[in-house]
């Protein structure tokens, strides 16, 4: 089987399913034509990298369960105490910036879904990880592998959506340790975008890897990145063997590692956004360099989540300020260590998507816009602080998300742009809808969102009174019902579900 | 009369309204501590300043039923053809920067309440102009002026809107030619915050006029800016008697006009970002050059709405890229030309408070956050394109306006804010709940949602499973309910009440 798939190589599959594809409509990535916002000046950047190395030097990062870290850490130049690595002042971004890629491409199976991860760039996945799920029909409830690929369908039907995402939600139903490959197999089968490893043990990320080597060939993932892996950090200042390690199998596997500091702020921070920021930027750099220590010039995303918190309960809380001016202070100091972003989302607290719901969404999504976040994770979906993957959320987010490759694409300032003929021949009061400007350029004009109802009311109410969630509904049952799976070569598909039907013989019966 | 109004001059009615006010919290008009977002580059707006300057030029600007301003025009310098002014290339932007102020203090007769318009600060105003008014009780219906004088009350009970805003919403029940006097007379009794003039018609600005300096003395009116007018091109091109004349009789006084080309892009203008973003700078410099040849140093605001279109009714829509783009792009203009701006609001198509709306609002409060609008009208309870001033929508509006002042104020690095001590001292996997720097900062640390339910999905449930209209119909009962009218000098009340009977008499009875 190996030298079978060593012989595929090259992307054979790619090609294939480039040729086979069903015409369904697809958005490119978005690249950014505006400023980045500034929300920290030059000494504010200055003074907030100088602590972060503080905070490497003298407190430095616990390896949790992951001995072998230590020694590549220490190899490399750190200071070993224990499970406990100290940093050198310098050391982590002197290793980062002498080999980790400013921008990279992420392969699909599809070559036309690839997509570019690094300035001026923005890639947008769905929601990442909830166990629950939300329809209006059904309320919540556990997700299963049928939610998982529902999820999947509406990701490939979704021409905003440029990237697949990892764990769309978490099958319940299956069990805990043999999920993953369905997981992965269902990336694979049922669209044909760029999609994430699974990452909750190290041993998960290798499955991926083979998973991969069998979809593009062996060579093929040799060579080029396919797979991004979401590794969080267990904050304050702590890796473990399940994320870093996992970050360590996609590394030496030229894969993309997704270096991600969790910050509920007041929680696994100090309460405030300089802290935030500061230990992320500790954090991130820790992780970042290990992947470069591993594997020069292996792919890596630094990654920033930050949430505030409820005073009366502690739960965390999304749309507020603080966690947009961690964001927008993360971004800039990303950019100046020259490395892509993660950030951002359609994050909400609420259980339903309401007005809230919408508010708090657009109160992260708009400003990782301004931020130029390279990769958005939780595009479309989230509820709940991410318990719950939404039907019809993921309708709304993925609508808006629609809008944004304009948004940030600056202004048409070509002659037709400028359109001085229409405006120095078309006389004051006289209106533009019919001239020969408007007649040639109004098709392609606007932004014209497949969601929000902009008839009358009269009309509105004859039509039924319909709200948000009432058309996202009938909307995501038209996509699933509408969707075909995307073409895959009949032998890789076998190829997999017997490998997948080997793999998962090889572990023991687990509870569900 | 006269003679005693002359007598109570220099804001005696004001020190009166801070001593005697009950304390309503109340938040301070915005500092911005971030970059404006710059959508064009310097290339791309003297582009656009080149070809506005063509547009006044060639095409001029047509004045309709109003001779006497032909001739103000013409007398400084313009080319006048019949009710056509044309305007020599640099003419209208010389005289702006002449003596337009780049920021002004508008009063309030609670001296406390006072707003500062211009460069680095933003003043948040409720929504203007609806003819019907929604909740989720009663539905939709024509306004009354219990319905103005409810969204009276709500501005003053709302911390986050520093401004009274002018027509909240229009009470039909009143006669055309008397209801502006109730609309003023409401904003002197009912709230203590800065407020909008009449300029239906510019005997109308009069009255206003008239009615403030009963309120604030004759000679604190003639060296101070207490009103502020709101004055729309009839674009193309256009400007109007009763607007302009409007803005003359502000202008004569020292009061504010807020000159806006009112524009649905591809209707009023061509079907372009660019042209739109011309004509606006255009109409704009006309309107403002205006004002200053009537009174140089008048205070003047710049102001641009644009709203795109949908292709199949022509009706205008909200939330979309193209009006945000104009947004950004005229901010950075005005900007240039030194002048405050206006633009922005919670604007949306929907009908109702449901997500759509929300997102549709927040993808035009973002923008104009970002592109540092130092007015933003209609920023709370705007629905339905504007004929719709909502209840709920209001309260939910009023809410997100709260949290701008942390958005936009920058981050904290003094000592306290970068926290190096806890994060120092606290080892890696240990939380900060409990820190001594968490416990002296926390609860402060966020901003609070009046409006959003952060609780667990169970207690949640438990509450009754309320959406965001459920909690905001709960909150303007509760604000009405509690509200108190803030005291007013039993003298200026009287004088009041009998000027605007007088007044009313003197027009003749009028059909509703």
């Amino acid at each position: 089987m190996n030298a079978r798939r060593r012989r595929r190589g090259g992307g054979r599959a790619a090609r294939q399913a480039l040729r086979t594809a069903r015409v369904i409509e697809q958005q490119p990535f978005l690249t950014r034509r505006m400023s980045r916002t500034e929300m920290l000046s030059q000494e504010g950047m200055e003074l907030v990298e100088h602590n972060a190395d503080t905070l490497l030097e003298e407190v430095g990062i616990e390896l949790m369960n992951f001995p072998e870290a230590v020694s590549i850490y220490g190899a490399a130049g750190a200071d070993v105490d224990g499970t406990r690595v100290r940093f050198p002042r310098g050391m982590c971004r002197a290793i980062i910036t002498a080999s980790a890629p400013s921008s990279f491409v992420q392969h699909a199976r599809n070559p036309a879904r690839s997509v570019t991860i690094g300035d001026p760039h923005m890639v947008f996945a769905p929601a990442y990880g909830s166990p629950f799920v939300r329809d209006a029909d059904a309320g919540r409830r556990y997700a299963t592998i049928e939610d998982f690929r529902n999820f999947a369908k509406l990701t490939y039907m979704s021409p905003a959506l440029h990237h697949g995402g990892g764990t769309l939600c978490e099958p319940v139903d299956l069990p805990v340790n043999k999920r993953h490959l369905d997981m992965v197999q269902t990336h694979v089968v049922y669209h044909d975008k760029p999609f994430m490893s699974s990452v909750t043990q190290p041993e998960r990320a290798q499955d991926s890897v083979d998973i991969v080597k069998i979809v593009f060939g062996e060579d093929f993932v040799r060579d080029n990145t396919v797979l991004m892996g979401l590794c969080n950090a267990n904050s304050p200042m702590t890796w473990d063997y399940a994320m870093l390690g996992s970050a360590k199998v996609l590394a030496e596997n030229n894969q993309c590692s997704l270096i991600t500091p969790f910050i509920i702020v007041g929680a696994m921070a100090p309460v405030t956004v300089a802290a935030a920021v500061t230990q992320t930027l500790a954090e991130a750099m820790a992780g970042m360099a290990f992947t470069q220590i591993v594997r020069p010039g292996a792919p890596v995303i630094f990654g920033s989540f930050a949430a505030s918190m409820s005073m009366q309960s502690g739960a965390p809380t999304f749309g507020t300020p603080e966690p947009a001016l961690v964001l927008l202070c993360v971004a800039q100091l990303a950019a100046r260590l020259g490395v892509p972003f993660r950030s951002g989302g359609n994050l909400t607290a609420s259980k339903i998507p309401d007005a809230q719901a919408a508010y708090e969404s657009a109160t992260t999504f708009l400003p990782a816009l301004a931020a130029g976040v390279n990769f958005v994770l939780h595009t479309a979906g989230w509820l709940e602080g991410g318990l719950t993957m939404g039907y019809e959320k993921f309708v709304l987010d993925a609508d808006q998300a629609s809008m944004m490759s304009r948004l940030v694409g600056g202004v048409d300032l070509s002659e037709n742009g400028q359109a001085m003929e229409p405006l120095l021949t078309n006389g004051p009061g006289q209106h533009h809808l019919g001239t020969a400007h408007t007649m040639a350029n109004f098709e392609d004009a606007f932004w014209v969102s497949s969601q929000a109802d902009v008839d009358s009311f009269e009309q509105w109410e004859l039509n039924g009174s319909m709200d948000s969630v009432g058309r996202a509904n009938v909307e995501w049952k038209r996509l699933l019902a509408e969707y075909e799976r995307p073409e895959l070569d009949d032998a890789i598909y076998q190829e997999l579900a017997e490998w997948i039907a080997v793999r998962k013989a090889s572990f023991p019966d687990s509870e569900v």
